[in-house]
């Protein structure tokens, strides 16, 4: 018997091992679940809303728990996951594709508003009203193929840089919009982003920046049209005409068109996100929802701004509705360690 | 030494039991992954087609290997997932709610093409135009909400019957193509619908019926409008106006509105899926693509029906460019064992 020990132990320990380890992992995988999913917040009850809501919605035993394919999470681009001031990234982009337009349609040389963003008068510029950028938008925005566009979006993000921070813009997204994102995708959540911008100007850059793909990218469309190419292939070209305008009602309403679902979640930052917060927020009585607005009011490490703004509108009235019907507002000063990525990670 | 061997062979049991036990699972599953996965298909060019297709395209070591998030197939629905004669589906189902309509609309009552559809003037029916059909179609779907028009749709499928088969709509779906769609997206592909037919009357019921989620529905979509309801809840009313026509040049062009990507196998059977697989097959060269179209030539099981058809155009010259693209022409009555799910098994 005695002369069976060594044999023994090494099959106990064969034995424990296979108990041992699992175990371990597990207590490893848990830790690892049990770390903070938002280390760029602060504390506080914008980010308890978001941990008690993924909580909630994907615990079996929860009477609020959602089923997986109900999980769908709409977040607005402009202010609420990337920057939008001074100017939208996008207008940015069509200012500076002027020049090239202009070469293919030289009449338009000593036309406006050409002819103030070729001269760079900035005076000028700051006078331009939504009809002027819009003609701009769609001019430089139409004439080539889908993938030709995405291609000069990608090579413009590339050497672009934001006046203020002298950074790509692409670097100038909200880590802690990033970090809600990757939490809900983790839990389940089909993340889309829902925006006013161009679709396909935020398909260019969506998957690499946010790890949304093409399909989960909603935007404002101009129409296309089915064409052969020089050698008879078949390709998309852009018109410059509108189909879909994705904000405030066109919101909920290409959300029904293109997803054919309603969110459970919803973040935006201004009244254009009004009207998407509102429908996600309208489903069924008792079921988990979460609506967040990011407001603007860190001018020292981004930017503060509201009512008086054209671009982000918060408005007094969009404030009092969010206090009605319980909507989390998120103070970027007070709530976010971090905004941006590259940031030493402490609270200033 | 002796004594040890009795506590070596339990040892070595166990190891070898830690090996076989995985081993013989794989070999099950080997077992199953290498049973047929299209068993209503007779063996052929067509059969072959789709398995080598998939084959190649997810196997990583292959030329032709295809990265999941690339791995995109359209599938028109009349015609090609279930049958679409005498009429479609979804022209029946408008015929039936024009009781429903005039009730609310009596001045309806006296005019064309409403009084003969009263009437059951099957001779006047008979004889209605494209525009006819589409006023009756604008006019039964519009004035209530999204939620309200799929209820309608669901309440309709579980009670009305084809003409001929006497069994419901979603019972005659055609067997080989659901194989097709499950085999497909066993190997990762996403797997759409892209159809002439209305968005809404299609995300009614494809998920049960084709296990497609309602955002991999895309088809021909009327505007829709965000109001408050009586109780200040925000809906979306569907509008009698055209906002996309998913066929024919339509179907490239709202594949890139809603999926963004190209697809890499694409299925139809008639004039209206001309361009959607001119655009599937015209990706990188060297690349594989796979399409198909489904050729309606069994009158005996199905319909046979052709270039004379007003519904599902299938002409010599779509015949001729499939020849010259190297798309493959699915005979249903050679290629398809059984076409419904619930045939007895037996090629006829």
């Amino acid at each position: 018997m005695h002369a069976t020990y060594p044999a023994r132990i090494r099959l106990i320990s064969l034995i424990a091992l296979s108990i041992v380890v699992p175990a371990f992992c597990a207590i490893l995988a848990g830790a690892q679940s049990g770390s903070d999913p938002l280390p760029a917040w602060n504390g506080g009850p914008a980010k308890q809303a978001i941990l008690d809501f993924v909580r909630t919605t994907t615990d079996k035993s929860s009477p609020q728990f959602v089923p997986p394919d109900q999980r769908i999470a709409v977040f607005d681009n402009d202010g609420t996951l990337w920057i939008e001031q001074p100017a939208y990234t996008q207008v940015m982009f069509a200012m500076d594709r002027v020049p090239a337009l202009v070469e293919k349609q030289p009449e338009l040389k000593e036309r406006e508003p050409y002819k103030s963003i070729l001269a760079r008068d900035h005076q000028a510029m700051a006078k331009f009203t939504v009809q002027d950028i819009e003609k701009v938008v769609a001019a430089t925005h139409s004439g080539m193929t889908v993938e030709q566009f995405k291609e000069l979006v990608s090579q413009w993000l590339a050497q672009a840089k934001h006046p203020r921070f002298k950074r790509p813009y692409t670097e100038l997204i909200y880590q802690p919009m990033l970090e809600i994102m990757q939490h809900l995708r983790a839990n389940g959540y089909k993340t889309y982003i829902v925006t006013g911008g161009g679709q396909d100007f935020v398909r260019a850059f969506a998957q690499k920046t946010y790890g949304v793909p093409p399909e989960q990218v909603i935007g404002s469309a101009a129409k296309v049209k089915y064409e052969y190419g020089k050698d008879g292939e078949p390709v998309l070209v852009k018109l410059p005409e509108v189909l879909l305008i994705d904000d405030k009602t066109g919101k909920p309403e290409a959300i029904n068109l293109i997803i054919g679902k309603r969110p459970v979640a919803a973040f935006g930052n201004s009244t254009g996100d009004q009207q998407m917060l509102e429908y996600t927020g309208a489903g069924a009585p008792g079921s988990a929802r979460l609506m967040m607005l990011v407001h603007h009011d860190d001018t020292q490490r981004e930017f503060e701004y509201g009512a008086d703004s054209k671009i982000g509108t918060f408005s007094e009235e969009l404030m009092s509705e969010a206090r009605q019907r319980g909507w989390t507002v998120i103070s970027m000063k007070n709530d976010w360690k971090r905004i941006f990525a590259f940031e030493s990670g402490q609270s200033q």
